[in-house]
């Protein structure tokens, strides 16, 4: 998990199920088999319980994989997992849609339910 | 709330549900951290009771929004509370789209639903 | 209900469920407030019974709104009143998609199910 | 019914339900009211059991309606029932998507499901 | 089958359910009636469980067909009988959406659900 | 011409050669032919000289239009003339962009420039 | 030459260069090779002299290419020279903007300008 | 003319001829009319000589309008003069592209050519 | 040069130049570096002389390209030369428009224009 | 200037003037004043001499700016430096179209022509 802690704030309306979604096009990692960049956007879909993500933080979250090499499958659900940990939200869901490489085009898609 | 009352006229055909959509894509307020504008468009669907939005009325309450310090969460949810107090619909969602701020856009989803 | 009768003829497959679907996208009506034009397309959809419309005929009767003072919600619901009088469907839907005033954009969706 | 056949050939995996969708944007047929022509598109979408169609028969097929006078609800219906017919399908739908006339657009749908 | 093995590598997460969905539009076959190539998309959509497929090595796989005389409803169904025999996923889709021959346009779209 | 008169206001920067360009989507008028509605975009884009046109007249001006019958060469063209004729303009150019009639679409093009 | 003759009115505004540009996308002949119909868009533009066409006539002119069977290339140039014959136009052009065929999609675009 | 001002920076390249092209959709201003908010996109082009426009004063400076009742052929003329005055750029262009008022849309288009 | 010849037909209309544009959008090739497909689209426009392209042998001489190893810049200047060398066209522009590689995608333009 | 060399391979067609465009949509640097990423996309087009540009240099050439900081305008004109440097091309066109940063978006267009 990238060292830079993802911040969170209250909920204002935790009384009511809402959807906070949240459109990432600026995603960059590296290919852990060639070295060479990998370029997605990261969509994230969540109904917050108590917290809420602060959207900086998100972003230097996301900086963080810029030079890390990590696949499309992993870096999808650790996404998740990571947003999971830190939110704790009633449902979460994390795209993750790269661009085409040799010709092939790409989406991830991962999805958390709280058991509550 | 805005100082500016929501005015509402009777519902012509109480005895059907259907669905009334109205978008707003010239909604601006001001981030309450940076003091800088932001933009957006508001979408709001419901189903009337006895009362309709009167638009002209709606328009003014949501120019009320333009010099106000308030977060994306917070407003589209205060939004659908002013709206479902004044209309008392059967049902309701305010969607708040909001543009590209550091690379990231939000969208927020709040939905409503009467008891009866 | 305008002067112009909604003429029919008789569905060539009633034996089958199928749908018609028929978009009038030249509608303009006057407001009956400002007394300006209004423009907009009508959408309808239905299951026939007995009777499908002549769509000459239900040009005619669109073009009565022309100069006739109404508003969105009631002009979509009388529609859909009207169709159903002369159709007795068994299921139709009318959508009264209007333009921009004012920043703020209308679309009205009414249904009918019949009870048989 | 037109005269040419409509051709089949064997399913190549009938023990499997999958669907085959069909767009042929080329269709024209004659008006019985005026005389002049209509332009349209056929969407064909089907789960075959035994038997699939030959695209090419399909072609010669569509292009018999071309100086035929028959209306757009009476088209779709009997386009889907010659298919239906020919290649005893699991399931089909058919779309009979038409082109502007006297500014009104009309598309029917008409869909088959076997007993079985 | 072609001979080019489909490579796999281990699912990151085979405790959580989640789809990766693989767009490859530069898939070319042969029409085996005509002799005249091919052209189409083809898109793969599945649940991984133990394995997930290596990108490059479907890549290869699908340049297979390049030269191969084979019908659209076989390809499509072949690509997912070779695909789940690979990877046996909880899900697989695929569809094969193949360009204008003779005016008309066949898409086709085969599913497998593993019995557990 | 129209009874409306329209109106004008001094242009801010009479000494600098620029643009103002203004679609007007919401145009009706009558088929002198058929007595049916015609409808349109008229787009006009002028330099002015010493008068802008107001936004507000032009509408109303538009709006006399809805019921008199005239062929859209002639609406073009008397636009244009009226324009000229109250503005004085450097440069003009209107454009009738009218909807589709017997599946045939007509836009008509008109150009004013001033001697001096 | 078709049998319809292309019937014109005078040009309104014969004082004026001025353009009509019609788009007739429902435009169909037959392939004199194959035998099978040709699909296509008909896009006129044209300065009119003393004569504009007349629309109902310039339908049912091209409503007569219907069964008959003539080349791309031929096609444009025909309607050019026939048009050029009834309406001896300042210039005009005329784009056949036809459907795909074997892969292969073309367009034939001839222009006439008048020697005066 | 608004008090932040405007900063600049020197030009990397003065030696080359080269467009910077800014689009700034996020305005809005006030109508002084009406009282009422107007929005639109400014896009601005030049070719800089000793100094480009710094991005963030550019910002702040649209932000002071925000809440200045001014008119769309002066906002747009002003922005040019101001920039211009800033700049003294070797070409400009700024462009106001005001959304819908009326049924009615402006685009306002100012260009700058230095004498040198 | 492909083994296929070049067919053409005499040009219906030589005393008038005008445009003939063909879009090819299933041509591929192979890397002569890699050994793997390369896909694109040819676009040939061209002002005929004396002969025409007879389009089902330009098919046949673009699929020749199908298992030939050649760069995008030779292909396309190839292409150019092949079809004049086989036309004799007053003018000609060969455009070879390739899919992505490597995150880059590469369009040619080559053009020629006859002496006379 | 980065230290991957731009390796280049010599023109096919030296005797014809012709273009190569190439887009790099995949581009990403880093703002010299905030230390944030930058993103965009490269557009080079040009028309080569004796030598084209090899596309998988250009590819790892681009990627060395990946970690550097520097300002729009400055990478737009030292890539069209680098470029022409290495292809003493005829003519040469950059375009730098970067991504939306405080809600405003720059294009930057730098343009080369040799003496010769």
């Amino acid at each position: 998990m990238p060292d830079t802690p993802l911040e969170t704030f209250p909920n204002p309306r935790p009384e009511r199920d809402y959807e906070i979604a949240i459109d990432c096009p600026e995603f960059t990692s590296v290919c852990p088999k060639t070295g060479l960049p990998d370029f997605g956007e990261i969509r994230i879909a969540y109904v917050p319980d108590r917290a809420c993500i602060e959207l900086k933080s998100l972003k230097y979250y996301l900086i963080e994989f810029r030079n890390r090499g990590i696949f499309y499958e992993s870096v999808t659900n650790q996404i998740l997992d990571d947003l999971v940990a830190a939110l704790r939200p009633r449902r979460m869901t994390v795209v993750g849609d790269f661009s085409v490489r040799g010709g092939i085009k790409t989406v991830v898609t991962a999805r958390y339910e709280s058991a509550g």
